[in-house]
């Protein structure tokens, strides 16, 4: 029966790649620290190579246990040049700007992980459809089956790429400045806390009469997350 | 006289690099375009390459005329690797979800930018202190002059990265979903706009007591704006 429950660490490996080298008090390996940070914000910048040149591309992801995913359409550069190569995905939340005494105290609260891996094109049709209906459910439960279905030809011109985390690093600060032995130099100092949440919809333009707000969308934006 | 107004193109050159591939009329090489969305969030995205694999760290940026600027310990990693190398700082808004009848039409309303240059370390000191005074004053009008002096240790612990923008895109899309041809489906469409703001300041603990929030930080938070 051993098998059946492999020992997992809850950490990633540490590597040359990977390892948190500034300000070691802020970054973890951990799964969860890293999984709290890619599940807060829909939000990530996708790095990848082409001739030797680094390239950042803003995108949406979403997570299933240690995969990640993102999507484009078939035609896109960006989805071809990061298939099947290293990749970093980076989120980052910024949560506060933190105003210390001195100029060189200044810092900002955040939230961010590094995840690296290789990017693989997902090829079965289903399988492809059922990250994307993973996607739309996510960030909005209950979404999928109230659309329009998806056809063959979406599916077909919709790439989707997953990638297996292999090391991560999350990192996260979190407090008000650091520099209480200035605490008498004659200044503001404290925190200005940024916060991002979702403001009332709006409905589109020509939308029938009687379609109301579905109750999670609602209830989405009552909650002050923006997922 | 002529040569004292050499003519300036106001677009950053096209080439294989940077040129707008997908959904063209969401994108633009002109300087103004790119400024807006390099000016409009302090949050920036730097992809370099190390050893042939991408690495992509999130930072503050500043911006003068058409160079961005960033910043770091001397002893970072990050700075190290992005010295003398081509970069790309990539800045991006997230404005709203896009919700439209189909899951393929769902979209998202953003501001993005990826600029393209070569990363050099401001050598000389008084440069440098001049570049981290308006980093600080272009966050918070009036700060630096009332701060703790900066001492030549802590401008010796800083490093400065100075990039010249070679070229550059700025994307935007803006507006209801265009699927406008479906709006007869029953299921509701529109936008769930997302908005960033500053919430109250939160004072260190141990601020003396008589220290006000200075009015410029006032002021910035009664905007609406981060930045």
């Amino acid at each position: 029966m051993a098998d059946l429950y492999p020992p997992q660490s809850d950490d990633y490996p540490t590597t040359e790649r990977s390892r948190v080298r500034r300000e070691h008090d802020r970054g973890s390996h951990g799964r969860a620290d890293v999984y709290a940070v890619l599940d807060a914000t829909p939000l990530c910048h996708v790095g990848y190579v082409l001739n030797g040149a680094p390239y950042v591309t803003p995108t949406l992801h979403w997570r299933k246990g240690d995969h990640v995913y993102w999507h484009g359409s078939a035609a896109s550069r960006f989805l071809r040049s990061a298939e099947d190569m290293p990749v970093c995905l980076t989120c980052s939340i910024l949560d506060g700007y933190v105003l210390a005494r001195s100029a060189f105290n200044h810092s900002v609260n955040y939230r961010s992980a590094m995840v690296f891996g290789t990017a693989r094109l997902l090829e079965d049709a289903e399988e492809k459809a059922g990250a994307l209906r993973r996607f739309v459910e996510n960030l909005f439960p209950g979404r999928w089956d109230s659309l329009r279905p998806m056809t063959g030809q979406e599916v077909k011109a919709t790439s989707v790429l997953r990638m297996e985390i292999e090391e991560a690093t999350a990192k996260v600060r979190n407090g008000p400045p650091g520099d209480t032995g200035e605490a008498d130099f004659p200044v503001w100092a404290g925190v200005l806390p940024v916060r991002s949440h979702l403001a009332p919809a709006e409905a589109a333009p020509g939308l029938p009469n009687g379609i109301e707000l579905p109750e999670p969308l609602a209830a989405l934006i009552q909650s002050g997350r923006i997922r």
